[in-house]
């Protein structure tokens, strides 16, 4: 069967991970052949009050599962943020991508008019159904993340293109 | 009546053009406070073979309007990349709200089994539904330039969050 919820989500997050995924690969053979520490990747960021590297990618990666999970309809598995390598950030979007993997066309049934509660018991509580959530929340946040992580890698000078980006569609 | 393809395109578009056209108001006055020629900001770049702010905004607005007519079924109107100041891009951005907001739900019927052609009669043609289309290439297309233009603004110490990109949801 399909699902337009998790036609609109799912793949989405595959497609943007995945290339995520292979444009870390390069970062980190980019350091190896220019000798400095892939640490200096990991710790670059574009202003001092924005996250760094690494913390776009784990964002990134939380915003494809808990988004998937929420839409889906169970809890959202915990991730500890404790990555300090290109290693286990590729081994964080791995855990992920198998996560959302294992979701099926059948949980997204009705999801888009679940109600989502975004900042639950705080002043910014807000309630979208899942439709919304999805196309004005999840996913502009998701995309924010991502393009963060590409923009931070070609201002050091890593050669990539809008094609390393999009990836397989 | 609603549509999902509608939906999940042009109240996007919407949100984040908007939002867009805010960052730049702020950046524009940034460049007035701080006396300095809103020029440098509108030719900023993060790495000297990316595009600049201007025309990451261009490209922006250029997703939000083709994606929006391919999806309609309707020609996509040609809009000169000429904006030189904030005040055009301004009226670019309002130029394409408009056209986008004289779409109706109804010219979406169907859109999401649509073919749509991508760089039709060159060797990288490719054909797409509607559906892939807007989920897997005009969505990320057009994200990926909104936060670039976003990116470029932050690097250059313009005071704004992501909630500034995020706009209205």
């Amino acid at each position: 069967m399909t699902n337009d919820m998790y036609n609109q989500s799912l793949p989405v997050f595959k497609q943007l991970l995945t290339s995520l995924s292979a444009i870390l690969t390069k970062a980190e053979a980019f350091a190896d052949e220019k000798k400095f520490d892939p640490k200096v990747l990991l710790d670059a960021r574009l202003y001092p009050d924005m996250f760094p590297l690494s913390r776009q990618v784990q964002i990134a990666a939380d915003f494809a599962k808990s988004v998937s999970a929420r839409l889906a309809g169970i809890d959202v598995p915990a991730y500890e943020d404790n990555e300090q390598t290109f290693a286990e950030l590729q081994a964080r979007i791995s855990k992920t991508l198998a996560f959302i993997e294992s979701l099926t066309p059948e949980q997204f049934e009705n999801s888009e008019t679940r109600e989502i509660i975004l900042r639950p018991g705080t002043p910014k509580e807000k309630k979208l159904l899942g439709r919304h959530y999805l196309s004005n929340y999840g996913l502009p946040q998701f995309f924010f993340h991502v393009t963060t992580a590409y923009a931070i890698l070609r201002h050091n000078g890593l050669e990539i293109g809008k094609g390393d980006f999009m990836g397989a569609y």
